[in-house]
C-alpha cells in the first residue's frame, strides 16, 4: 500500500514513520522541514524504541505526490481550509483520506467539499512532540481509534487496519461519531481552561470549584451527544475521564501548549462546531459557550501583545 | 441627628465625611486608620470640592460609641460576618441601618440575624478611592439611591434623606429588591470578567466575543430577577447599560483592584447570594456561575501565589 502523509509534524511523522519502518511506500508532505528532512531523513525518538529513517520521501506540495491508496490528514485543524486546494492531485484514484485530528464536524465539511470522497476519522491517543526539524519525540501511548464515515472499499479499509497492526500500532474501530464526542468530554474542557485560567489538569482538579466546572463542561458535552444521537456518551464516562485524569501527571492540552507558543487555537473545530451542531439540535452549551468566548478574546489578546 | 459610621474607607469616608461637614455629629469606627485620624481627622478630595475635617469622633470598637439614629455600613462585604458582633452596642435605640454595599443578600442575612432591626439598602454611584490614612479621593458621580427594607419609622428615614439633601448629596428612593438587581446587571459582568481576563471593561466590549459574552450574562441577571418577581429589570436596562459603560473611560470595577492588591474578592454576595437566590427560584445563571467557579479558583492560586 502506498500511504501520503499531509502534515508531517508530532502525529503524522510518528504514525507515518512507524508504517514506512514497517516497509510501506510513505510520502510526506512537509512545509518548513523539507529541505532539512530530504536530506536528512526523519528521527523518532520514542518510549517503545527509537529509530531514524533515511531516504525519506519528501515533498513541498501535493502536485509533485503519487497517487496513494491511503491519504493521513494530519494538519492542525486551523489549517483546514488547506485542503481544498492540497488533495484534488492526490486523490483521483479514490483514496481512503483518514482525519488524525481533534475536533467536531471535520469530516462534514471535507465531505461537503469532496462528496466522493472516502473519509474516516482518526482518534489518536498518544503524547508526542516535535522538538525539532524532522525531529519526533513520542513519550507515550500511541494507539489510534479509526472511525468510518464514508469508507465502502472495506479491502482498502481492512488493509490499513491490517497496516496499522503490522506497524505495531494498537488499532481499534470504532462508531465515528461517538468517538468523536468520547474525544470531546476530555477536549473541551480541559484544552479551553488551561488556557483560560494558566494553568494545568492537575489544579483544575483539585480546585472544588473548578473541578466541578470541568465537570459541568462534562456533562454539556453528554447533554449536546444526547441531543444529537450519538450513543455511549454519558455520566458513567465523564466520571471515567475525571478519575483517569486526576491519575495523570500534570499535563497542558495541545491548545494550551498553541497559546503559549503563539500559535493559533484550534477554537472552531474543538469548540465552534460542536456548540453549533448542539445549539441546531437545541441543547444549548451554556458554560462551553463562555470558554469559546473568552478564548477568542485570550487570541485576540495574545496576538495584539506578540504583534507589537 | 447622630450618625455612626461602620468601615471608613471610601465609601464611609466620602458620605460620613459630607453628614459631619453638614453638621451632623458623625462618628468613625476604624481600624488601622484610627491612630492618624483621632489626630489628624480626615481629608477629602473631592472634584466637587475638597475639605477637611478636624478632630473627628473616631472609635476603635463600636462598644465605645454613642447611641446613634442612623448607621452607615460600608464594609466591604467579605467582612460581612463581623456584624453580628459590631452591631449589637449600638442597636439598643432602634436605629436605621443603611447597608452602603454591593451584592445580593445583605440585607435579608442581616435581618435574619436581627430581626426586629430597621435595615435600608443603600446604592452608591460614586468613583472613590482611600488613598492615603484619612485620605479620600472622591473623582467624580457620589449620588445614592435608597431602598426600604425594613425600616417602620417613616420620619427617620425622611430626616435620613434630608440630612444626605442637605449635606449635598444627591439621593433618590427607589425599590430596594429592584435597586439591587439592577446594580447586579452591571455588577456581575463586569467585575468578575475583569479579574478572569485580566483586562478593563473597554476591552471586554471592543471585542465581539466578550461584548456577546457580558450582554448574554447581563441578560442572565435579568432572567435571575424576573425569576425572583422583581420588576424593571429588563432587556431596555441592559442595553442602558452596554451604552453607558461604551461612554465610560476604560475603568478597573472595585473587584479587579482588589484582586490586584491581594484583597479578598466580594464572591460570596456578588456572585453565590444572587445565584442562589435565582436556582431556588429554577432559574440557572449558568456563564455567571462558571464565572463564580473561575473566580473561586483565581482567588485561591492568588493566595498561593501571594502567601509563598
Amino acid at each position: 500500500m502506498k500511504y501520503a502523509v499531509i502534515g508531517t509534524g508530532a502525529i503524522g511523522g510518528f504514525y507515518g514513520g512507524r508504517l514506512m519502518r514497517a516497509g510501506n511506500e510513505v510520502n510526506f508532505l512537509l512545509h518548513t522541514d523539507y529541505e532539512y528532512v530530504r536530506e536528512n531523513g526523519l528521527q523518532i525518538d520514542s518510549c517503545d524504541g527509537s529509530f531514524h529513517l533515511d531516504h525519506v520521501k519528501a515533498f513541498r506540495k501535493t502536485a509533485d505526490m503519487p497517487e496513494v491508496d491511503v491519504i493521513l490528514v494530519c494538519l492542525k485543524s486551523t489549517r483546514e481550509h488547506l485542503l481544498k486546494e492540497m488533495l484534488p492531485p492526490i486523490i483521483k484514484n479514490n483514496p481512503l483520506v483518514v482525519l488524525i485530528q481533534n475536533g467536531i464536524g471535520l469530516e462534514d465539511d471535507l465531505h461537503a467539499i469532496f462528496p466522493e470522497l472516502q473519509i474516516a476519522a482518526g482518534l489518536a491517543f498518544i503524547c508526542s512532540g516535535k522538538v525539532g526539524p524532522g525531529h519526533i519525540d513520542h513519550q507515550c501511548y500511541g494507539s489510534i481509534n479509526i472511525g468510518n464515515y464514508s469508507c465502502h472499499d472495506d479491502a482498502l479499509m481492512n488493509q490499513f487496519i491490517s497496516d496499522l497492526k503490522a506497524a505495531e500500532i494498537e488499532v481499534n474501530t470504532v462508531e465515528y461519531l461517538e468517538a468523536r464526542w468520547k474525544k470531546a468530554v476530555w477536549n473541551m474542557p480541559f484544552n479551553g481552561m488551561t488556557v483560560a485560567l494558566d494553568t494545568m489538569t492537575n489544579k483544575l482538579l483539585e480546585n472544588p470549584s473548578t473541578r466541578q466546572l470541568i465537570r459541568d463542561q462534562m456533562m454539556e458535552v453528554v447533554g449536546a451527544a444526547k441531543a444529537l444521537g450519538v450513543n455511549g456518551v454519558d455520566e458513567a464516562f465523564v466520571e471515567k475521564m475525571i478519575q483517569m485524569t486526576d491519575s495523570m501527571t500534570p499535563y497542558k492540552p495541545s491548545m494550551k501548549i498553541d497559546f503559549d507558543n503563539h500559535r493559533p487555537m484550534e477554537i472552531d473545530y474543538l469548540y465552534s462546531k460542536g456548540i453549533q451542531q448542539a445549539a441546531n439540535a437545541g441543547y444549548r452549551m451554556h458554560k462551553l459557550e463562555m470558554l469559546e468566548q473568552e478564548l477568542r478574546f485570550l487570541e485576540e489578546q495574545g496576538n495584539r501583545l506578540h504583534n507589537n
